[in-house]
């Protein structure tokens, strides 16, 4: 029988509570490993929660540079995979021809065993290799309407209510309208998934909206939506160092902490309007 | 001049709340690459909080199959790196004859430019492929010692307090005593770092010791505590459906949301005393 991914799954667990135990079903978030394929050669595996695989997997090629623009990938189909265990597991996309990687090249240089946002990059020189963009340098945004963002992002989260362990990220236009929200077990996913999004509708570059992610505001997270074009990325939680650093340099505004009505603004701060 | 990475950075951030902005310095977690290197050879690259380097070195290589016990490893030190970007953030680890990895098969086989648990694998069959014992069948906990975990994990937590952007990852003993702790920006490095102090302390496999982790309990953190082997991890928030899975085949015993005096057990609720 074909197991089709999904995004939740019911499982038999037991809970203790002040020494009594007691047997119920509970709800879990997801994970299995998603390969994305170029033509029949594997790209990459990223362990993500089943759905929107298409979306994850245009993003991945985006923010990873492999296209700049939507005409770029000819194709994009789920796989029926292998084996069993892999089964709805697989992406294979077609790249135009300028844009077919030199997998030999790839082997050569991306070589790692990791589990981070850069892995694959066998060099640190190479973290801060790409070229990358400034985002839209006119972008303003009203920080009255910023503070409503993430009670939108919760409200809107199909998965997290039923299982307490998803990441979600979620686009914004300049009046706090939710464009697309996705959630994954991967912070970085949910991101690739929303960016993806916006490629297949042809959205990129995103100059004038704003991401807002659950969680913490990372490097690799900045990257890939400056890779997208995006001039605000906000966070309720804390960012890095190097996502500080990285947003400074490329002129993105950075904000974490975003809770009830106060924020903190780590890089950027001329885009917030009226101030 | 030589810059030395450091676990927390200070920097001018602007504060917005309720429509008054004022300027502070504010704490940041750093986050820096580190690149692991087997004599020349670069193997990873892995965003990382600073400090304890070496231990994250020793528990990558242990939990990612290059090395099985603290002998394999012949030498391990810190790299002065080749230009300013990467200094300090190189460790050079010399193994043993027999360890050595075989560098070409693996640029074949292990390539990716993911950001996930299991990128380095480019193909989903061999994330399962591992072998990978049952942790310690014998070993039993006092649920009443389990409640108490978390809030010496807090208490402990040295870096946590001042930018709220870390996860920490923690060893007890069965009587509930913190063997270890370490934060890092990346919950699959604070793993690797305890793992890898138990590693060069001659504590492998650590067959009666608890794994608190801060945040979820993913696929990847099970598959590391497994190959240490852990025979309890816990978590303070949800693990994922594949982390359950993993844990029921290997027999490790999984808690997700330890809070209060209350815990789910997902996995191996045979090893609660007194059930």
């Amino acid at each position: 029988m074909a197991r089709k991914p999904r995004s939740v799954d019911l499982t038999q667990v037991s809970e203790w509570e002040n020494g009594a135990v007691s047997h119920k079903q509970d709800y879990l978030a997801a994970e299995e490993p998603l390969e994305i394929r170029i033509g029949k050669d594997p790209l990459s595996v990223t362990m993500r929660t089943p759905g929107h695989d298409l979306e994850l997997a245009a993003g991945f090629l985006l923010t990873e540079g492999l296209v700049q623009r939507r005409a770029q990938i000819v194709a994009l189909e789920a796989d029926e995979g292998t084996s069993e265990q892999n089964r709805g597991n697989v992406v294979q996309a077609t790249l135009a021809p300028e844009s077919a990687p030199d997998f030999e090249k790839m082997r050569r240089h991306f070589f790692a065993a990791s589990s981070c946002g850069i892995c694959g990059k066998a060099s640190i020189d190479s973290v801060r290799a790409r070229t990358l963009r400034p985002p839209n340098p006119g972008f303003r945004f009203d920080p009255e309407v910023l503070v409503r963002l993430p009670e939108v992002l919760r409200a809107s989260q199909a998965v997290f209510g039923r299982t307490g362990g998803l990441h979600a990220a979620g686009l914004f236009d300049t009046a706090g309208e939710l464009l697309v929200l996705r959630e994954d077990i991967g912070r970085h996913n949910a991101v690739d998934k929303v960016i993806g999004w916006a490629l297949l509708e042809e959205r990129v570059p995103l100059s004038d909206s704003i991401l807002l992610v659950s969680g913490r505001g990372g490097f690799e997270i900045v990257q890939k939506a400056i890779v997208a074009g995006l001039p605000v990325v906000a966070s309720v939680s804390a960012p890095s160092s190097l996502a500080v650093q990285l947003a400074r340099e490329l002129g993105q505004t950075l904000i974490g902490f975003l809770r009830g009505r106060r924020f903190v603004v780590y890089a950027g701060v001329e885009r917030i309007a009226k101030i």
